[in-house]
């Protein structure tokens, strides 16, 4: 039995496998690093600092993301690159590693990666996973053994001019970009757009406005929609923004940031390799002791996401709010019923799409907090809390724009108005008042409604009864010349601005 | 002028003055330390260390919480009648330092302790105030004179047996004690005294119930109440229990737990003595090594008060969304109008005090989680993160304290039934088609739900055109009988359970 | 294509597959609910609305976790128990229903449930799950077919007596407490364990303490690592008792507190059967309403996971800076090399077992403030924030066991000391001047120890030079005799206390 | 008695005054508003609305910033001046609004303003208390009777054309404003000048970096210090950015953003005004739904804030392991020694500077995580949760920036260098095999260094025992060659780069 400690774990009646376990081992094969040598599954390209990592960190579920060994991928696709151009790495070898480091960014070896995310600070277990996988495939692919380190050797060659310390947040800064601008921005984008196009189909529409939860003064259903499409549009505005923290690479730091063993340019070489493989604006960041000694990007990507998640939470509270009902709630909104909403209560329909954006955002806001403190904890010329701060970020992301996606097609495109309820509203309400205000003055309109709510009466009756002559009040208190520009709120046409056209008869 | 460096600060044009720059000194006077002379103000007690304190860290407006110092007090004064009874400590002396314990115990002395809470993280800078208010305090009523230490030296006398890093933490937890169960539990348990009195009166008061705020089947007000009375309750009690940690106490262990220069038995006698004076089960704790290392006993605290602040939350957003409308919301309840709600509309009534109290919960939650995180923080021997620790305990303790006080006089009590609309809600449900469930099946049941919801009619036309009969509907569908035992959920008799007294007609 | 929304999903190009997409179909089915007839895979046992679930909620890879469905089986085994018991349902049912509980329990059905923790807030889609596969996997027992809801019909037999708002709760509290003590705390205990058993080893060595990172008076390092010991005590003591919050079941409430269609007893009668089918003491809750409407039991014991969180950090902090070094460190440990330490920097070794513990922690940390955050979200009969809840504290659970077991066998029990660091350090302190304090004042202590730092002598030679005589100086600051009572500390036998048995030479 | 519920409240025997309770009445008058007439104190210019506050809200000793009062004078001051250049306000009125207002700006009328942070959601009762104040004070001005509302209304004329909800987010915005750039980023600029001169002071000192706590390749002390000054730098230039967010201001919107009793171009015309009388580029917001239904720009803003925080909390977390010792830690600085140490430790002195910047940043970090979790509390036209939000930023841009200021007073400008402790660590390190590793291959390197370890020797003697010549060791293991180039790290001179100019004799 190759691996005693590692089979002992499950042991432990712990209902969920581990990756190596997974592995139904045909047999296995011989590794060594500077602890000495291991037994590896045969199978399999990795080597003796993973099988090391398997063993001593098997905690929990939580594996470091694929996304992180697509991007390391690229990072030691660049470093080969550079070093070949150099003349330090020769041009046989250099094409193997490039071509498995190609078969990394593919996701072609992700069976290749099983470590977990809690495992050594600087996540150099990965980064010698990524070297080991791909100096074994190398040298496969140049007629070598596994597990001889020959041709190809995970650090000498695979590894060449780079650390750990500065490869890994490297391949984060890679990943974190990836993320954002390939799912998550796209999703906000489309879930930005389908609640502006239901914003302009209902600009017009009026309908009591709330503050305090209370009845306040009325807005068009399109204006209380362009504010969600301005929220999310800001977020993403400032999440896009966040990125130019994560535009500036480490790789050329090495160890403590001084570039020991990477040669002369090499930061500068390797950033513009990876700006061109990868198509996004990296640059090597001019300190790399602030880079590696800190996650201060990371962090500030992380206060992105939360802005978003920010944003969303008010409007899928928002939505299940007006959607509330159907007989004893605010029901202004018909959200799409897309399942039985209970195993008890027949024909009920709850706001799921909204209440699984809301537990998102909560993770969201709770990762985020943590992603800050893990960031604060640096000591001296790293921070070793990495691997806990790409999972998270990565996870928010992903679940954000996944939510958004969800959110979009089964609950925002297929909204539609219960209109009856809304201009009922409108018919009832008290604080239409307001627009008395400036002409009879604050203290006298206060006191119509007030009568008007204690006598259960409409406004218009209490006007009329306090002296307010009907001509006035019909003149005044018409909810649909109360409501601005809502077609100018929107960007739209202004030819039909300070009066909706939407009169209710 | 006394201090220029001080002086130098209020240069920086802040807009605050601190309590250094409010004593408008009538001259100073020569104190010293062994970093060497400073001048203190000399209408003061204080001496030097503080002195230098108020120099070095004034540091926003945050002041070291008065009830520290006046838990300090009772620190000194048993430390003085135990070193006195040892013989250690002079009679002459110790009846002194009594007194001058017994005035900053009273609060006397509170313009002596001007210290930020930002200052050194072993608390010692506010032990040493305290040290130095006795020391001089005690020597004048021997007739010394203030800042020679003679006859009463700081260190040598007020301080003896002790070190800040086991007294700090013992003065924190005298503290903590007498702030909840002197303030906090007293006001938890008049609201929720308040809201039980409310469940009664409306133990039969039949409502619709809302799940995923949507319409659900019908209970009672009583019952709804029951349940914000039940979660303060166990809230409570889980709080009062935390509080057995901080009974424990570090005092005895001097400067790193082993009680070096405490005599031998002082940390048992020095709890025993505090126990007669404060009227708490004050112990010594049996390992000082973890009473000093950790703040693990303080973060089990705030583990209690943000469980309140987590029940007070959700019973705040109920009562403003039960009270929503008055036209446009939910409005099933009638909160008390305590003021206008509306610079510009007249008339506005607005559920301030949950909007309150949903902040302070939210504020208590964040100083939770910091209190957390500084709990973590200790090194070694000691948890250099006490003050910050402290002020967010007594604080959170504090405005959760005054909120359940206002919460309840201003909302709680006054709050009314607006049954009109509770019972509009009851006679257009849809949900009480679950009753019928049993009877007919899920699925028609489901299907008779949505004919009504898609035809806008009555549940029992939708049954009765699906083939029920009337009277199998009247019988199922009665709301006073689908509530279950509302007087047995509140602990009232049982007489007439299973069916509510209040039918509606 | 049985499933083309589902499909068009993988077509946004992710990396990930979800549990449908890796079924494989080999056909459909069709099953159907109060929505309408839908496609499912035929080779599984789920119904329709598992179904719908799946295709609007594929939201990150967040599955809800396995133990929950295993929580699940005792469920809705103990109700089928009961029903039948009660003449509810008849026998033949009952154990087929009761045969499949079984093998959910046992993780048999594991890849029935793929659902995401993103769904409804109530977990309704969780328990329809188990509800369909129950029901068609009881009904093929029974020879019936699937899909056809004969003759066991997943809303009307396996979930009879029940809702979701009172069975998932259930579920999370049996969950919980089957991870918290079959997992977390045996793995506390052994760490624990292994704490105090080198603590014992080490009661007599004295080493140098440091309370503000700076060199403090000595103690020996079993009594620095008796306090880590304690601490991990008392915190598991307090996530101990925290569980009773949770032994309270909701199951008996159904839809909103008030049990309607569930008959009389109920709810005593399937936590008693809980109890006996689980081993735990379940009892029903007083107050279906809290228990509902709240989470606040959850949070408490989410409290006592972060108590323990707060305490491993600690630990896991000092063991990792006492081992720094090993020549510009502290160095008084020697923690086991697990593995290469560096891509890059031959023959370094890392505290990686502590950096993944404080990582551990510091996601705990997150886990249970968000926890929190979506405990206060509670509104009117439910709080729909139940999946998130239930994830994270399963989560921390599991992570915080995995690590303790990680951290004790890799790391602690292979703990050495470096004494001759640590009997360095000691003759070179300073701070041995504190046991002169009592005799010679503490001013004048104050300045040797000054004139020692500032000439870089030792504090003997500071002292001899100040006019302390060697003798008063050797029997005054002997480190052996300044550490107190290290055995009695231990609960050891106290023989030699008060001076150490470990003499250095 | 005038206020007998206010004074009933004393007697709850809290330690602390309230404002109202120090006024020390010499006697009352009558104010009304539309819920009654109410007596306050005759020397005070606030009203009814003011006093009804106090009352009901007297919550803690937390009070509405006074930054926010005199960033309303400012807003109403513009207000003023547009509606009187537009004629709706006559020049009397007017001007004696404004003059009011700039009392009101410079603070002078700062004992007007007693409420309380926790109080309505909206900060109306905010609103109204300048209102009243200002309305009062103008209408004296004018020779009105204090409480008349004549000539001078408060909701009339000094609310005219604004509402609490445009009107306070747009104090806070302004608040938030001139705290973060006169108080806050001149502090940030101050601390990472003073660090950057120490960095450019010891360009060339060459130390042994860490990483993991442990050993590691060489920097020099000003390559390390440049980091924290970048760090510094980057997060400045975040915080900077953000405020671009606060620049929008809601005024304009009236009470739900569509400008209802707002005149045409009102927003554009008081966003002006208040660009030239504040000198900063403030424009009206685009979308006044968005602004006044959420609070994401101050959620941007706090993420700026917390920035800093993470950054500060890493640089003070060096410095004082740095400093740790004297004799038991790194002790590679000497900070300043601003004060004794301890109470019962002669000569212990402590990081405390670096402690209270610790604490405050772990301050600043909970409180952004909720302002966070509060910023996702809006619902509908409002987010209610102004008053918690606008205290907490401006709570944690000062404590930030007064803690650096006291940082670099008072430690960073006197630390110095233990150049003997620095030199002894490079002489000792094994990390110097690294530069080995590119000429002999990784694996022959770790063997090296771990001979070294395992034997006690120096790298040097376990090299040259391995077969490396003394030539060859000396060559490449000199540590100052293996620093890069620090004086470009810095933006210095080039000259000397690639080789240090500090070489240890």
């Amino acid at each position: 039995m190759w691996q005693p400690e590692y089979a002992d774990h499950s042991a432990t009646g712990r209902g969920t496998t581990t990756a190596a376990e997974r592995t139904t081992p045909t047999g296995t094969r011989i590794e060594s690093d500077s602890m000495g040598r291991i037994e590896v599954p045969a199978e399999h390209y990795w080597g003796a600092q993973t099988q090391r990592s398997l063993i001593h960190f098997s905690i929990g579920d939580d594996h470091m993301p694929k996304a992180v060994y697509h991007a390391y991928g690229y990072v030691k696709k660049a470093a080969a690159m550079v070093n070949q151009r150099a003349g330090r790495l020769d041009e046989r070898r250099a094409a193997a590693i490039i071509q498995a480091a190609d078969e990394v960014i593919a996701g072609d070896l992700d069976a290749e990666f099983p470590l977990y995310v809690w495992q050594t600070g600087s996540g150099t277990q990965s980064n010698m996973n990524v070297n080991e996988v791909i100096g074994n495939r190398a040298g496969e692919l140049l007629g070598g053994t596994l597990g001889s380190k020959h041709p190809v050797h995970p650090n000498d060659h695979v590894n060449m001019g780079q650390s750990s310390n500065d490869t890994f947040p490297t391949a984060m800064h890679i990943a974190t970009v990836l993320e954002v601008t390939g799912h998550l921005l796209p999703q906000v984008d489309r879930l930005t757009q389908a609640i502006r196009t239901k914003a302009e189909a209902w600009v017009d529409v009026v309908k009591i406005g709330r503050t305090h939860l209370q009845d306040a003064t009325p807005l068009t259903v399109g204006q209380e929609w362009s504010g969600w499409a301005t929220q999310l549009d800001d977020a993403r505005t400032r999440l896009a923004d966040s990125l130019h923290a994560v535009h500036q690479l480490a790789a050329g730091g090495t160890a403590v940031g001084t570039g020991l063993n990477a040669p002369e340019g090499f930061g500068e070489q390797i950033a513009a390799q990876l700006a061109e493989l990868v198509g996004h604006p990296f640059v090597t960041t001019p300190n790399k002791f602030a880079a590696q000694g800190s996650l201060d990007a990371m962090v500030a990507v992380s206060a992105g996401l939360r802005g978003l998640a920010v944003a969303l939470m008010k409007i899928a509270n928002d939505m299940r709010w007006l959607a509330s009902g159907p007989r004893a709630g605010l029901h202004e909104l018909r959200l799409p019923a897309n399942e039985p909403g209970s195993s008890i209560m027949p024909g009920k329909v709850n706001p799921t799409q909204q209440e699984a954006m809301v537990m998102v955002c909560l993770q969201v806001l709770g990762e985020d907090a943590l992603i800050a403190s893990a960031g604060a904890q640096g000591n001296f010329e790293l921070n070793a809390m990495r691997p806990i701060v790409i999972n998270n970020v990565l996870h928010s992301a992903r679940i954000l724009g996944d939510a958004c996606e969800k959110l979009r097609r089964y609950s925002v495109e297929g909204t539609e108005l219960d209109r009856p309820t809304i201009d009922g509203y409108v018919d009832q309400s008290l604080m239409l008042v307001t627009a008395l205000s400036p002409t009879i003055g604050y203290d006298k309109a206060s006191a119509i409604a007030h009568k008007a709510d204690d006598e259960g009466t409409t406004l218009r009756e209490a006007a009329l009864a306090s002296g307010v002559t009907a001509a006035d009040f019909d003149r005044l208190a018409d909810p649909s010349t109360m409501v601005g520009r809502p077609r100018s709120d929107l960007g739209l046409d202004r030819t039909d601005d300070k009066r909706s056209d939407d009169k209710r008869t």
